[in-house]
Formats: structure tokens, sequence, C-alpha cells
């Protein structure tokens, strides 16, 4: 059994941001998400992250959030940490959420800018100062500029002085932006967590620094996600980047399947649902893969077991 | 009294996007929104819309919104039909007050697309259909690309095709994409309405097909803009330019008044507290303004009240 | 014979970006030239642009340019002032243009911020003071954003101050843009001129205080841009919307022939080719049409005579 | 002496993109020039690439252009081969420009799309059929989408095909679409070289598979870049990543000493003035750091100095 805790703090490795098991009705599939939370701690994840993007967080109603935290907390049973994005438009909702997953035994809360109501440098660094005051758990900055405007860098650096800010999240895709975050770290304080978003950017990203990452692909690879990042921990440059070019494969075929820009979220629902691990539907307004869609995406995962054995065992 | 419900029919001249009173302990103003919605009936406005970015609505905890769409319809009272901004990441959320506003008796829904989950046009379009099967009143299509990305015009085509969705808002600020939107409207449905955001495109909106506007400026100076409506309706083009200006006045000034993005809601709930209507608290994790340009925008409304004043009497 | 120079001075009215006629082996079609402008001149423009974005100005090299400011020129022969766009990324290269038009008798060169370097609005504004001092001819300053990056509004006012600068011609396609162009304008130096480019507004810019538009299907449809700018300019509203409609569906149909982002000059070029006015070959590096393409536009531009036809006659 | 040329093929290692010696006059200090090839051929660069975006290209005159290239490969006199920056709005340009650069010995050109006219892909496909046939000299495809729009991978996979296109250098920042880049060339053609553009992407681009870096810092700092290259090539990550820190120290204060965009350029050329290499005007229409400015940045020079030394000593 993997010691997924012992070696690895909160806020550092692998962290795979959960899809959301789906059912046809549009409810949680529960077994699903029990069988999805045991696959991947058996794949040696050293951490849990619910209701992110990937998790179609910010869509799904506030009752099925509560019972996504609730249940992950209570399965995964301590044998790894816990982080929920709580990221919402409306704060008192941020609140709610952060509220019960304190009382559910959840480890962090994730949070993003407010979507819909774009925040100058000012009124984000208060809404942190907002946020670190009344939060009962320690807190991830956000960055994914795509879906809440960007989180520019004087807001890093305001994070980086609240005691309840303990890390940030960057899903920004671009290095020069992550080098920097890194670089006020280690000046201001080497203990905050940096996680990578883009599971391309996985390998290089701990090579240069980073704690970890919120790699979406690790809900259907967990072990070569854990072990891509060992390797780069411990700075096995050839392995890292013999298995980085696994992902860079899954990148430019299988999570282009089908329309843009939730073919993602989608492929990998689908991969779950072809391995009998949950329901994949996605949350409304989204649809599910067209047929011609499906068949495409099957054989790609089919392709994509290959790679991955062939990269593991090489 | 003006006769704003016989002449103007739904989704017709000004229907002014109400800013949400809010006290300084993050609570509903009841009492100032019902000063609001007087000052803007008798202000000869032929609709309220509520609960839309002006109205920071999906900041708003959602039973505020419930509130205040209750509270509206019953103080508007059959005089002008109310519509209530529904747009929220969550599709049950857009449902459930949806719901609420039928049962309140207000007379139509806005809905944008999902903020935080960019959809491609067939899952615009599906969304749509889903919508419009659904939901138990009529529906207005919204599209404001600043803040979840933008409708593509095929998407208005789609709209037009549905019978429960009997109009389109457009805040995209570009008369381009609207001439092209008004075009397809007199070719495929006449009675479908078309009603501009920004307010400095009333005039030419109207002037050149639009069937009114959804003017942010209207909660703070509401005969103005229903006289620019009333003058671009009757192609009194003097008219209609002449007070036309005065809305770029205020445009390049007060609206500019602080900190960028929000500094157009931030001068109207500050000019409407000058006045006496309504505590212009800002919804979390929005801030006021600070001293200085609290300074600055109350001598700016001051002025702003000249000109609107020698506007209308010349 | 048209009365163009009498009635409209320099920087008014309808002003074609001419669009470069060019022969299969990549050299000016000097004849096809000839016949445009009498084209031009005869359907009662108020001046000729060449050079510009549609005359594919930055790719044309320098000796077809000097050619066609000589030409064009010569062939107005006073009828009607000749303006010179100028925009190069070197500054060398638009004052040798700019020399050479005022030796050729050209009335005023046209230039936007270079291409490829993008400058702040202090470098921006010594760009300008620069220009305004060095060229031989008076200057309209260009904004195209999508070419050049945006012209900001501090930039429109210092261009304002500089006695040489005359003009403004605003390709943004935002009207608020605009607009406050126009406030600018009527504040400082009324005598000021403003033009607009995209001629899906040039109907409300003109009735709006615009001076006159640079209209590119103005290249095809003389007649309907003069009737346009006419109607506007007196006010006649009725008739300035019927024709505008006429260019909306230019706009949607006609300009969208084939592939973006170039196919709107390529249509015009193709329908002067099918009218015999001149070879419409591209210059280097875009391609022309292909046959599908072709056929395609062939068809629109025979539907476009009668809707022109139509709007003229009624 | 170093040995650049035995151990660095064409299109591999170093190749600084050097800035134009300029003096007050706005001519080519060809003295200065001399001075930078000697500097950045005794720190060890393996290539020299004039009149890039970094050399100001596009907006030097053509005369100039051809002279910097004729002494460069004359000072150069086969220690390192010179690439040089071909791209123009006007295609007979890019074609004067590489017959003169093949004439002078050039080992190579370098071209973008053409700034002012955005292609398709089709398009963009052709025009590198045009330019793969008619070059004099091999080509590397350029990608620096902030100027002149992205390059699909449609059209690197197209350059990948034609042998008269030797490579590509990347300066579109994403490492997410460098990789896919460089997974195109391992599986179509190991032989085709891939530069990155931004220095702070130059150790993990190398570490994991491009050639080598255009990295416009190594014209004050040729040594350190040197290093860094030498060490991700030789997969010694500990001194990458060490020597990588200096550089994101310089890219977060020295390469911000003034205003944007062209505080780069124009920090590096205040560095070689101080140093005493070479004049460092701007080219027109930049303008020079203000006083303050300059004091800040000279302030800066010294302490990245510092770091430099203490880097390469440590």
């Amino acid at each position: 059994m993997p010691d997924n805790t012992l070696s690895n703090p909160l806020g550092t490795g692998v962290i795979p941001p959960l899809v959301t098991p789906w059912t046809d009705d549009q409810r949680l599939d529960e077994a699903g998400l029990e069988r999805l939370i045991e696959s991947l701690i058996n794949g040696g994840v050293h951490g849990l992250f619910v209701l992110g993007t990937t998790g179609e967080g910010p869509a799904l109603p506030m009752t099925a959030r509560r019972q996504i935290v609730s249940r992950c907390v209570a399965v995964a049973d301590g044998r790894v940490p816990v982080l929920v994005g709580a990221t919402d438009s409306c704060v008192e909702s941020v609140f709610d959420l952060a509220d019960h997953s304190a009382a559910a035994g959840a480890a962090a809360v994730v949070v993003a800018p407010p979507p819909y109501s774009p925040l100058d440098i000012p009124e984000l660094n208060h809404y942190l100062d907002h946020l670190s005051e009344r939060l009962p758990l320690p807190m991830f900055l956000y960055n994914i500029p795509s879906r809440t405007g960007p989180v520019p860098m004087a807001s890093v650096r305001h994070a980086l002085s609240l005691p309840d800010c303990i890390g940030f999240k960057d899903s920004s895709g671009s290095m020069i932006y992550l080098h920097e975050a890194l670089q006020l770290r280690d000046e201001l304080r080497p203990e905050f967590r940096v996680l990578v978003g883009p599971e391309e950017l996985l390998a290089e990203s701990v090579l240069f620094g980073a704690d970890g990452g919120v790699a979406g692909g690790a809900n259907l690879f967990p072990e070569l996600f854990v072990e891509i990042y060992e390797a780069a921990k411990r700075k096995d440059i050839d392995t890292a980047i013999r298995l980085h070019r696994t992902i860079i494969r899954f990148s430019t075929t299988l999570y282009r399947s089908g329309q843009h820009p939730s073919s993602f979220i989608k492929a990998v629902k689908r991969g779950l649902t072809v391995r009998g691990i949950c329901h994949g539907n996605m949350v409304n307004p989204y649809e599910a893969f067209n047929t011609r869609d499906t068949q495409r995406v099957d054989q790609l995962i089919r392709e994509a077991d290959t790679w991955v054995n062939q990269a593991l065992q090489s």
C-alpha cells in the first residue's frame, strides 16, 4: 500500500482534480466516486482535489457540492488530504462551502477570484484579506485566467504575506509567470506551496521548484503522474522526460477528441466510464460526446493505455 | 403619471438594470429598493431589470436574489414589467430563480451563457433548447462577452427559432454585431425584441431598429434616457444626438471616477446615496470608493445633474 | 458630372480605400487603376485613399507604392484629393513615401502606429510629434487595432493638439470609442476631421458627427456609399437606414465568401475583375480565392448588384 | 579561444539576437557592432542572429539592414554562423534581404508571418512553400504571436515537410505549444532545429529537447547563457536551475526598468552603453529611457553583474 501521507505533506505531490461522477439523470454517482477515490489512492496520489474546474465545481448545485466533499473526506479517511474548490461568483457560497468542508474534515480550500466580477488589484487583495480572516481552513489561491481573469503577480505577493494562505495553484499555462511566482516564494516564504495546473508542465515545474501538480489526466493514469512527480522530485531527468512525452501524446490526441473547450473533461470522464469506474455524464449544460467522438475517444484511450504501460515499464 | 405600460410592450423602451441597494452589513436595503423603483417608474421607464451585471446579480446570495425579485414585482405592482437576470454558473440555480420569478409575477428572465464554463456553439444551442423547454417564463438571451464569452451569431439565429425565447440583450459594445443581429431579426422574426446594453449606444441602436436599451445610467437619470429613447423612436435625430452627448460626458468622466472595472457600478451607487435614494454599498467582494474617489465622484455627480438639466430643458 | 470637390473639403465625405489592381505576375495593373479611379470619381466619391489596409499598402514594394501614388494623383487631376497610406514598420519609409506623395501632389498622408513595434503612450505621442514636424503634408492619425494595436484616447487627444495633424481615421469598429473621439474633437478643435473605417458604421457615424468614411465596399458600389453619406449628412434617417441595410447584407454574405481574414479584400477585388475594371490578383503572400469560393462570390456579386439597384431606386 | 563552431552546428546553442548599436543621429554604430560581436564570440555563443525583434529589424531602413548583415558576417568571419531576421510586411523585401544575406555569406534567414497582413492556415502554408522555393538560404520559421499573430501547429507541421526549412524559432512563451512542436519534430524530422525565444525558458526548453535559444540577455551576459545551455545540454540540472534563477531576477527587475513594452530592449542597450561596448540609442520611433529610468537601470545593471558573477563562480 502506498505511503501517500507519510512522505508528502499538504500541498505537495500529485493532487488530481477529481472529475465528478454523474448519472444520466444529473445526480451524483456516489459509488462511482468511491471507486474513483480508491483507484487514485491505490495509484499513489498525494492528495485529492474536488470541485475544481475539472470537477465542474461551479456548475454543480450546492447540495451536490456538499455531498461530494463529505463523501470524499469519508472515503479518503485520512489516507490523503482532501482539498476543496470553493470558487464561486457569490462570496457567501464560498464561505458556506468552506464551512461545510471544515466540518467534514477537509484539509484546505482552493479559491480563485470570483467568476463574473473582475476585480482590480486592490480589490483582489482585499478579497484575499477577507478570505484569510473568515475561512475556517487554510487556503490556496487559484489562478485560472481563462475562467476568472489573471491573478496579477502583485496579488501572489500579497497572498504570500497572509499566514492562512498556504499556497498557490497556477493554471495560467505560462512558465514565465510560474517562474516569477517561484522566485517570490523562495525569497519571501519558502514553505508556501506552489502547484501547477496543466499536466503538460508538471515535470518541468517540479524540476524547477514547484511542490506538485493538479493534473487532470491523473484521474485516468494516477501511477504515471506519480512516477513523473517522483522522478522530477529526485531530479531523474531522463525518466521525467520519457514519461512527460506520454502526457504530450495524450494532450495532442485524446484530449482533443471532441469539441472545444470541454473535450478534456469529456475525454477523461469517458475513459473512466470505459474502465467501469464511474458514470461519466457531464453536468448541465455540457453535453456528452456524440457517437462519432465517443468511438474516437474509446480508440484513443486504448492507445493511451498502451503508451502508459510502455512508458512505465521501460 | 407616465403611461409606461400602455405604450410599451415587454422588451421595449428603457429598462434600467437596477443596482442592488445594499447596506454596510451586507444586506438588502429594502426601503432603498422601493425608493429606487418609485424613482424609476416616476421617471418614465418602461420596465425594470433586476439582478443583471449592474445589479451584481451573480455575486448575491440566492436568498437575497429571491427577495429582490419578490420586492420588485410587488412594488412595481403591474405598472411596468419586471425582468430578472438569472445567469448563474449552475443551471439548477438558473431554474430555481426562474421558478421563483414566475411565482412572484415577473415577466421574463434574462440568461447569459454560464460563467466559468465556456460552451461551444452546439453546446450553447443545446443549452438554449434546454432553457426554452424548462423555463416557466419567456426568456431573453444575453450576450456579455467580457463576462461569459461571446454569443456567436449562430446562437442568436438559434434563439430566433425558439418561441419561448422572445428577445436578445446585447452588451457586446459592437454595433457591427448588433446590426447583424437586427438584420437576422428583421428577416426571421420581426416581433423578437433586441435590446442594447451600453448606454453610449442607446440612441443609434434604437434609430437603427433596436427595441430599447438596458441603460445603467438610467438608475440616476431615468428621464434623460426615456427622452433619448422616445426621440430616437420618433426619429427626432437632433434631440437624440443632443441628449446622447450628455451620456458620452458621463461615460468619459463620472463612470471613470474610481478604479476599473467596477467604477461604473460604484459611481451609480454613490450617486443614488448622495440623492438619499438608497444605501450604495457594494456587494462583496467589491470595495466601495476610497475617500478621494468619493469626493471626486460627488463633484462629478453635481456636474452631471447640471448637464442633464440643461440637456432636458434645451 | 459630380461636383465632388466643390462641396466637400479634404477629409470629408466618402473616401474609398482603393484596392490595388494587380496582375498575375505581381505587378501593378496601371490601366486597371485608371479605370477604377474613373469609376469612383464618376460614382461621386469625395476623395481617394491609396495604400491603406484594403490597398494592401504595407505588403507592396516601395517602388509600386510610389507608382500608385503618382498615377492616382495624375489621373485624379485635381477632381478629388488623394490621401496616401504611409504606415510602415520603418519610420524612414514613412518619410520617403510622404516626400514622394508631396512631390506628386497628394493632399495628405494617413499614418498608423508602426506595425511590429508596439509603443506605449509617451512613445506614440512622441512619434506623432516627430511625424508632425517632419512630414511635408498634413496628416491623419489612423487607428486600426487589429493590425498595429490600439491608439489610446490620450494619443487622439495629443493628435488634436498638433496643427499638422488634421484628422483621425478610426477603424476600431467601436462606436463607444468613436463617440469619445468625436466629443474630444467637438470640445478641442471642431475643424479636425474624423473618418470612420468600417462601412457597417458609416451611416450612424456621420449622423453622430463624423466627417465621412473610408468604406472599402465603395470600390464596388461608389454611388451607394455616396448616397448613404449624403442622406446621413442631411439627416434623412429613413434613406440612410434603408441603404445601410444593404451594406449589412454585403457584410454578412459577400465579404465572407472565402477564408478569413482577407476575404473582404478578395471579394472586392473579385467583384472588380468580374466587372472588367481591373485585374484582381492579391499581392503576395495572399492567395486568390479557390475555384469554389470564386463561384460563390461571383453569384453573391450578382445578388449584391440587385440589392444595390433596388435600394438606390426605391 | 572558444571552439564555438566545432561543437555546435547551425541552429544549436546560444544564438543571441543582437541589438542594433545606433547613434544619436539614427545611424549604425559600426564600431559598436564590431565590439558587440567580439564580446559575444568571446563569450562563447554559438551563432549570431541579427535583425530580429530585439535588433529592431523591421524598424530599420533597408540600407541599414543590409549594412548590418554585411558587417556581421565579415566580423564573424566564419567563427560562428550568422542568421538574419528577414521578416517584413512586404514579401519582396524579405527576398531582397535574403538575397543580400546569401551574397554576404550568412548561414540562414529567420522569417515570421508578414506583419500587418494576417494569413489563415492555407495562406501561411502557401507562403512557406513560396519562401522555401525562392529563398537562396535555409530558413527558420519564426513564431512571435505578439507581433505577427500565432503560427498554428498545422503550419509548424507543414514547415517540417519542407527540406529548405531547417528549423523553427518559438517566441510564443508557451511551453505547452513548444512541447507539441518538439513532439512533432521528434516524430517527423529529428534533425529539424527548434530554438526557444524567451530566455526565461531556455533551461527547461533545452532540457526537454530544444536545440538552443535566442536569448536577448546574452547580449549583456553571453557566458551566463552559454553556461545555462551547456548545463542543460549535459542534463546538469542543478547548475541549470541555479543559473536560470539569475535570469528570472533580470526578468523581474532589470527588464522592467522603464515603460512597457520596449523596456527589455532599452535595458539591454543601456547596459551595453554603460559597458562602453556600443551606442545604445533606440531606432525611431522608440524613445530612450528618461533620466529617472536610466538611473534606475544603471543601478540594476550593476546588481545584475554581481548576480551573474556570483552565479558563475558558485
